[in-house]
């Protein structure tokens, strides 16, 4: 997708040919910066802090990042520490696991000269296919889009989204966001309801900005109003991402996801999550035993912002004399949640409805 | 209630004998300041930019507003220009209007000679009973507490909190916190989850500072993360304030509150309401139809907090080419209320719930 009309990706290879640039997400929107990632040390601090974030484009940062460390070291051992390191970033994203494991799986038959070479290429391979797979979640969510415009009369069709499922948490086209991006290319109006997504904000400073960038109609909102549009007939499909979905359709995603799932419910409009075939975790038969990653009480007591000067800076929010506590993740249960959009269609939140359309994978 | 240990009112008489102190709570909890008002139309502004919030003490401010406008001119026309303006400072709480009532009935009948020094009676009686009703409410409100504490034999009791309903939104005591503080103070072991409260982060800022000053342990929590404390036990009881009750139960209170009644009901935790019966609207039958006010969207995309410099400065979230939408308000409906606790005891959120405890009011 384009920044500034600039076609770019989330993740590419430096003109120098093994360094992995990124786009430092964690000085969006107000600074837009290139990081070139030279070790696999600076590829895990890129995921654990947060340089990189989303489930498929950690999964993607992982990749590389293996790359790096089999560039340095191409022994299994070190492939296998290399492997433990970047696992170990986050809790709740089930891609950066899948991805090692397609990576592990061509490399470790290959003898160890050949291996960084094969790596490189393999990680290529899984970023073009992330593209692809983000471009078939877009297509069958783009129809659900279409079908409401249609009962609409063409009216504008809203749409509320929670936290960054969009090209930044991917390498392009994202997966909530593809959809939207489909549908307002193809013509249909939309307006889209961006919840800011604390502690981290990546709804403010992240899908509005892509948005923004897009030139798709948005507004942004605190997280507690989603409630009060879907009562009053504002909002007329939620699509949102996830994190780590379930066997049984329980989707873990950002912290928040299954407040508006219930008002969604309680209020007879379609919940829809986006995802590629990697975010499902087939050995979780269910929602409840999903790791919540616990993150940094700092993050709801401070935050990041564009003071006046232009600067940008941390502010306190709460008196000394509290302390806070940051869970990053929930789990929507199934039953909220009206259909999955995945890469090979539109099935329903349950085990039969997935196993129908991952035969291959179940 | 104290702050550095020092009893304070959230509203009290200047000692010249009619100026209007308040604590400039924009400022909290960064800095204490007393604010004096010496007209109605400083009053009215105090409303308006929220250095004064809460229905209650919106509404004592009204009050006291009103005493400032009569001793400057008493006529029964100024009278009447002091109520329309005090009253169109905020659209959702009805409690403004109830007091100016209150103080019209009694002030109407008076020569003009002796209306403002009335006046100033009348707004300290209201002031005083504003703090017995919340008294009333603690005590109701504390019982509740103690049975789930016995339930639990004497654990720890996990009540969570939106917004600042505590003794900064009212004269003294408060409403939904009332209880906590009495039942702390009774000895029952206590954990308060603070809900930030985006955009103007009045549980942040006000209610993790009152807890924090009288010692109740605390967490702050991102409005986000309620429903996954709710899914995994950590919550006992919610209890919230309101603005406005309607006359079936239905409950205005700050945006969010909706979603969180969706999730304790979604998990079988009792949800109540405090409130004194100055906030319930008799006219309005169904929260439907209670006035949401909009405010500024720039509470959405800027924040104050406290830079490391110790200075409190405004940042910016999102970026330039972003809209925010700003609802201050939600109607949870009566159908998630477990109970109102009032200052006349509990009743359920129905029509014949309210008439029973209130039947000369209805």
């Amino acid at each position: 997708m384009k920044i500034n009309g600039e076609a770019y990706r989330t993740i590419w290879l430096n003109d120098d040919g093994w360094r992995v640039n990124i786009i430092d997400q964690t000085l969006l929107p107000f600074e837009l910066k290139i990081a070139a990632l030279a070790s696999v040390e600076e590829a895990a601090r890129a995921i654990k802090t947060m340089q990189v974030r989303g489930a498929p484009l950690i999964g993607m940062t992982a990749a590389y990042g293996l790359c790096l460390a089999l560039r340095a070291d191409s022994s299994t051992p070190a492939l296998q520490n290399a492997v433990e390191l970047l696992t170990s970033q986050r809790a709740t994203a089930v891609n950066c696991h899948w991805a090692l494991v397609q990576m592990a799986r061509s490399l470790l038959p290959l003898p160890e000269s050949e291996r960084a070479a094969a790596a490189y290429k393999r990680a290529g391979e899984l970023c073009d296919m992330d593209v692809e797979t983000c471009r078939k979640i877009g297509d069958y969510g783009a129809e659900l889009i279409k079908q409401k415009a249609a009962q609409k009369n063409g009216g504008v069709v809203n749409i509320l989204t929670h936290c960054n499922a969009g090209w930044l948490a991917t390498v392009d086209w994202g997966t909530a966001l593809a959809p939207i991006y489909m549908a307002h290319d193809a013509g249909v109006k939309l307006h889209i309801w961006v919840d800011e997504t604390r502690p981290r904000n990546q709804g403010a400073a992240l899908t509005a900005y892509e948005l923004a960038q897009h030139g798709v109609p948005h507004s942004l909102i605190v997280d507690n109003t989603g409630g009060h549009l879907m009562q009053h007939g504002m909002v007329d499909i939620c699509i949102i991402g996830t994190d780590r979905t379930a066997a049984n359709g329980d989707v873990g995603n950002k912290i928040g996801t299954y407040l508006k799932a219930l008002a969604a419910k309680d209020n007879d409009i379609p919940f829809y999550v986006a995802l590629p075939e990697s975010t499902i975790d087939w050995t979780l038969s269910a929602g409840r035993d999903m790791p919540i990653e616990q993150r940094e009480s700092t993050e709801v007591t401070h935050i990041y912002g564009q003071a006046a000067s232009g600067e940008v800076v941390q502010v306190r929010l709460v008196g000394e004399g509290s302390a806070a506590v940051n869970y990053a993740f929930d789990v929507t249960p199934a039953r909220l949640v009206t259909g999955l959009i995945t890469n090979r269609g539109v099935c329903q939140a349950t085990r039969e409805g997935l196993a129908a359309l991952f035969p291959d994978l179940v």
